[in-house]
């Protein structure tokens, strides 16, 4: 196709367009870490960002404190069940092979699911996808991965 | 929120994230125009973009040529209900009135509706909108229209 511009009617249209959606805001943010004997480990950075608009669906816990709302599971229902973008942006701090990585990730999320007893089939195959995506990947430190869940589709889309 | 970079553990967070989608593909373009007594008049140039993955559910028009896709209504079904995002580029050409842009644009796709029999309240309420929207604007020569049909929303966006 190429980079020139199209002249429809001696009028320049591009020849490639990209959407850009409205922006997303960082709402929160916080490490992955452990501690073994005293010292403590950090593996990534996290920043989780937000359509603004989402202050309008969590009204009801306006002026809560932070730390109470990391604990409350309606809260929390009510954020990812928003009708708006969401967008992680992981920072790799210890550097870890992608195999690593996506195994480690498709056990934490297996066993979540598990727990609230909704792992079957189609949530077995969706994380099988992802672990094959990290495969093959090996993440630096600074290394980026991104989530990205569209607000009205059923699919997130990964990138490293 | 501001526009300073935002740190997490030491490691730098924008504010604000705008999400892209894939670039969209040029794959179709025109003019609106009339003839009056002879003399061309045209309104404006268009240009359709659309993810190039669309020619995987359009196989079955393959090798046919445009004029006689351009009659065909299976075909501009399957385009339309195709998942992908869609998006067209207007270009005005010859200036009008938002307002007058809008009472046109309502009458014909009120009349296609019709002809389909899919004109409802809903239908009108939306039309109304899209009338109300370009009321207060003016086209110069050149101004641009976008509307832009996400894969998965029903809803469109329409900018100028």
């Amino acid at each position: 196709m190429g980079t020139e511009m199209v002249n429809v009617d001696e009028i320049p249209f591009p020849p490639q367009i990209a959407i850009a959606t409205k922006p997303l805001s960082l709402l929160g943010h916080g490490i992955t870490d452990i501690e073994i004997h005293f010292l403590q480990i950090k593996f990534t950075a996290i920043g989780v960002y937000l359509e603004p608009k989402i202050v309008g669906h969590l009204q009801q816990w306006k002026g809560k404190p932070g730390n109470e709302l990391a604990e409350n599971d309606d809260f929390f229902e009510a954020l990812i069940a928003a009708p708006v973008e969401k967008f992680l942006r992981v920072v790799v701090i210890k550097e870890i092979k992608g195999s690593q990585y996506g195994v480690q990730l498709e056990s934490v999320v297996r066993d979540r699911l598990a727990d609230a007893d909704k792992y079957e089939e189609e949530e077995e195959e969706a994380l099988e996808k992802i672990v094959e995506f990290f495969q093959s990947k090996y993440m630096k430190k600074n290394s980026i991965i991104t989530f990205y869940f569209p607000s009205t589709s059923p699919t997130a889309e990964v990138r490293t």
